[in-house]
């Protein structure tokens, strides 16, 4: 089977691999039916993480499950699945408080922009669909194994309220999400930060009321402006870079709430000025799997939408060309299907 | 009147000074009934904080009001009131919000350790008892004003809840009323992290089900002992030391919440290890006002004693003496009456 493999920075290749197989009692093999390339991907593939061997690429999938080890009782093959990115029995004290992205066996998926993918803990990271949905739901169903279910854990952790008004830092396809979720959890204002007109349009479609195209201290004075001169209830950070941290802190009001899921990248925070700020602030890898039942729900009664955040769909093998496409801002995130 | 002054490192003076005045129609002048030395006092008295010129010091206070401005409606002169170390008018849109704190005329008091205070905002600061309360009553009056004040915000802002398990760092008069507030609002294990022989018997006194003696690294493994192997639900941060952040953070388990009150000194959070921890942090000074009416119901009725940190009491013009005997470790907390 192929997959694809980044050798170097801005290296991928989609090339033959071992076929994945189930090589502990609770693991699954499925057949990816969708995958896609992740903004935090390109870390690597602009040479800002580095790269010291040859990695199979790829965290988000939706797939059919073709085997199950031993002790797998809760799919079966023939099955369609949604995912995690994140490694969880789902089991473990911390994911049965609900932080499946701290199980005591918390690992990261790798290697599901591939044909075939192996996944492990599958009773606890799998969720099966009824039956097998319609094409038409693949894109948002593969968002909510990633970047739904990232831009979700954002608004829960900026503890976004029916009424808030919250801001969104970064218009990639969390951020996106992020509007969306903002939008479901009952904000009532949400700001969207954006340059990018396709962007923009995509975030007011979401559910964003106002959009904020300034950054750095002109955009905190707008975001001030729209928000009662204060600052806002609820900023959701989907960056992960020093300056959308300064942007998300000082956008919030005191007593506001910073939701960070943007993995950090050389940020630190200045804890006297936090605590001046007397912003709560908590960020992570997303529980997607806490998530998962209810965002499959709103996705297959189509209340929500966010596969729109795709905006290239290409075979799974001309996959190196997707993060060619999204490094050069050509698309926001871009749909693989083998 | 006279009152302190801190003039250098170790050199606290009971001086003449100008008799407090009703300059703004917000104000009001309140005779002190009870002072007293607060642990972040000792920053400017050890030389961690420059003083560049004569200080008045302290900023918790009990007294009886002598004079209002012609604004102020809600406290008439003869009244008992007790106030806030934070200057606010619980009016504006950050007060409204419960973070009063963090008013838009935020400021701090001074100047309290003296026969006489002027109060700003007296509308907003000052809450009236029924009465006069008997004297047994005003060391813990005295103590919502501050430390019991702090210690509630600590546990409010770690997100203690019935059944939680709450770790308090820093045995200082905050940390033991922090223990009281993490009882009050029911955990159920409250691990205090302590040295002292006297602060270890009150905090079990105030509610502690544990003490760790333990610091560091060994500290870290003394909480995940006795909770499961993951970590605390709550820690409450009161000292504001590096070392003690880390502590906090290290001790909270995944999804838990930090609520840290100590002004930090020269400490720095690394965002991207605060972001894999997931652990919420939320900091700042006090809103005691929003707590106030409840606590000195509290205290009133008999259910809480925070005033049982201070055990040093001296005639107000020893006030020297209590900075000294607070430095050296020999006082908690030194209660000062005129």
């Amino acid at each position: 089977m192929r997959g694809a493999v980044i050798h170097a920075p801005g290296d991928v290749r989609f090339e033959d691999r071992e076929h994945p197989q189930v090589t502990e009692p609770t693991d699954a093999v499925i057949r990816t039916v969708a995958t896609c390339v992740c903004g935090s991907d390109l870390w690597s593939y602009r040479g800002l993480d580095p790269i010291e061997e040859p990695l199979a690429m790829g965290h988000e999938y939706v797939g059919v499950v073709e085997e199950v080890g031993g002790e797998v009782g809760s799919v079966q093959p023939g099955q369609f699945v949604v995912g995690s990115f994140c490694v969880a029995d789902n089991t473990c004290p911390n994911c049965r408080n609900g932080w499946q992205s701290s199980c005591v066996h918390r690992d990261f998926m790798s290697a599901c922009q591939a044909e075939y993918i192996r996944v492990p803990y599958a009773q606890g990271m799998l969720v099966a669909t009824d039956g097998h949905p319609a094409d038409e739901f693949l894109p948002s169903l593969l968002a909510v194994s990633d970047v739904m279910g990232t831009g979700w854990y954002a608004a829960v952790a900026a503890e976004v309220r029916p009424g808030s008004a919250a801001v969104v830092v970064g218009d990639g396809a969390v951020g996106l999400c992020g509007v969306i979720a903002a939008k479901e959890l009952g904000a009532e204002r949400i700001i969207a930060m954006s340059r990018h007109e396709s962007r923009q349009k995509l975030a007011a479609e979401f559910g964003a009321t106002d959009i904020v195209t300034e950054r750095g201290d002109e955009g905190i004075a707008r975001v001030k402006d729209l928000t009662g001169g204060i600052g806002a209830d609820s900023i959701l950070e989907c960056v992960g870079t020093a300056e959308a941290m300064r942007q998300a802190l000082h956008s919030a009001r005191p007593g506001g709430n910073v939701g960070f899921v943007g993995l950090p990248h050389d940020v630190s925070i200045d804890a006297q000025e936090l605590f001046l700020s007397q912003v709560g602030l908590r960020g992570g890898p997303a529980p997607v799997r806490r998530f998962l039942p209810d965002l499959i729900d709103r996705v297959l009664s189509g209340r929500i939408d966010p596969g729109k955040v795709f905006d290239l769909t290409l075979p799974l093998e001309q996959v190196a060309e997707g993060y060619k496409a999204m490094d050069e801002r050509r698309a926001i995130k871009a749909f693989l299907r083998p």
